[in-house]
């Protein structure tokens, strides 16, 4: 049974497995370093809807029959989808998952969203809630640029410190028995909001929710950085990664050796993606293309998969507020040692 | 240990309890029918914000603390908040909550977001990932409505079958143990779209997603309508009840001897609300401030709650798609037996 430890920690004693994961890509996501792991690559942006929007749900749909395709299951095989998105009411993952009879949790993280939903998923896998689960997400650089940003015929400047909302999708299946990889254990992120009101910097915005989540996993655990291949974190780009590794050396707990970031993993630095990529899709996308295979074989033995998100809403940004943010975490083992 | 039966339901074998319950209620609500169960009534619609979206996020952050402050609880005791609301990005809940420690999922289920959390939050409450958490969601009639419809100066005009955005928070403590009332089960909704498109009439929209859950429930479980003092579904209001009623009619249940709706509740006819209220705030305030001490007194025994949300966005209404909507449903007891 899942079981809390230290300040905010589950761990799960008989761990779910990640039984299979999905993956789509835009068109210049498919042309950078992980092209040879997606699923799926699109050709142009609109994959043939009317629109941008229209793309984006059945990226999120795509993936998620991707990932069923590989475990042999179908829809009726899924006990509840654990879904959500950046756009307006998560409309991505609603209008993606409408025609299909599946219970539905719809979830609301931004860019953190499969991290939370891979949490979910986990504990409703070995409650005995349910036994399969599917968690999706997606993003969609036009989509979301036009919603949080500019419309892109105005061909608005970025900054130097501005991500780039990555075209992409990704789904698992978390299943309460069934091979490796394993979800051993959860921390979930309280929000963390330090003052940054940049829009144009969520790196530096997201950086102390991850580094406080890090250090709460750390410290209920009592582990070490070094007890683990990798510390993957959720769209920091090259800012919020610096900052990261900073915030986390004045507690005197030193990442440095084995932290990357979906956001400087998904792209290579001729893309002119300024400080890297974000976006819910990004990490989604990353973990279920180019980490999980590798989980699946040993070569990764042991990961910490720290998601991050940024919950303000062009609203808020206009009203002068802050950027409040969250960092959701997964531990995902090989092994179950 | 949650336990899945039929189709799409869990069953509790040792119910969580809400150890209570808190509601904030707007000033047109303050003068409805249930005004002497509101914790708290405005005196206005900003509650002395600067803006109402600053104001909403107040009223969902005090009916929390008033549900803490009954139960005797402080944030620090709260395992998890799962919170959300109608606003893009859903501002209110984690801008309500960014000040506190707490592990947060955040979620967008629209009206639905009470009865979705209440599902959740049982879920970890019986398998021992929580021992306290916290669900609330809130609506405001002039953030939801300058954001969905028209700026409020317009003065646009609303259709017989519109309803009227609810000004109000609702907020539950759901612990592993404690007094009456239980979560005895839940039946999480899957999304149904039957292709209305008119987004004056969301009851319409709606009824479909309430029968199909209701009607999944009652099959799972192997009751009737008549095995319960009250079904209460949220914020269907005057044509979505008709509907619900007819729907399940003609799958030959029969729901109306103990059917009530809270978008029928909130106001009464004098307050010119069209077809009833709505809104997440809704039918969280009614349960938390009219049926929690009823079901606490043991005046009703054994309800089933079906909050209903309908997850469209603006921009879909734009691009001329149907209103997908969710219905999520949990029986609530005095007793055990």
């Amino acid at each position: 049974m899942p079981k809390r430890t230290g300040k905010k920690t589950i761990l799960f004693e008989k761990p779910p497995s990640i039984i299979s994961s999905g993956s789509v890509a835009g068109k210049k996501e498919g042309e950078g370093p992980l092209a040879p792991y997606f699923d799926t690559i699109m050709k142009e942006s609109r994959m043939g809807q009317p629109s941008w929007e229209k793309a984006e749900r059945l990226m999120q749909k795509n993936s998620a029959q991707k990932a069923l395709e590989k475990a042999g299951l179908a829809f009726s095989d899924i006990d509840y989808i654990f879904a959500g998105d950046l756009l307006n009411q998560c409309v991505s993952s609603s209008y993606a998952f409408r025609e299909y009879d599946v219970s539905f949790f719809g979830l609301y993280g931004a860019c953190s969203t499969i991290a939370e939903s891979l949490c979910l998923a986990a504990v409703f896998a070995e409650s005995g809630a349910a036994k399969n689960c599917l968690c999706a997400t997606s993003s969609h650089f036009c989509s979301a640029e036009r919603q949080f940003r500019f419309p892109l015929e105005y061909g608005g400047q970025l900054t130097p410190t501005s991500q780039w909302t990555a075209t992409a999708a990704g789904a698992f299946i978390v299943s309460s028995s069934g091979a490796a990889p394993f979800v051993r254990a959860a921390t979930v992120g309280a929000i963390e909001d330090l003052g940054i009101k940049d829009i144009n910097n969520m790196g530096a915005a997201m950086a102390p929710a991850a580094a406080k989540t890090i250090g709460n996993f750390l410290a209920d655990t009592k582990t070490k950085p070094s007890d683990y291949d990798l510390i993957l974190s959720g769209d920091l780009g090259k800012v919020g990664s610096d900052m990261l590794l900073q915030l986390l050396k004045r507690e005197g707990v030193d990442i440095s050796q084995n932290h990357n970031d979906c956001g400087l993993i998904l792209f290579d630095e001729s893309q002119e993606v300024n400080a890297g990529a974000s976006g819910a899709g990004c990490s989604a996308a990353v973990l279920a293309s180019y980490i999980m295979p590798k989980l699946k074989s040993g070569e990764l033995g042991d990961i910490l998969f720290v998601a991050t998100g940024a919950l303000m809403s062009t609203l808020t940004v206009q009203q002068g507020e802050s950027i409040p943010c969250i960092a959701h975490l997964v531990r995902l083992s090989h092994g179950l040692l």
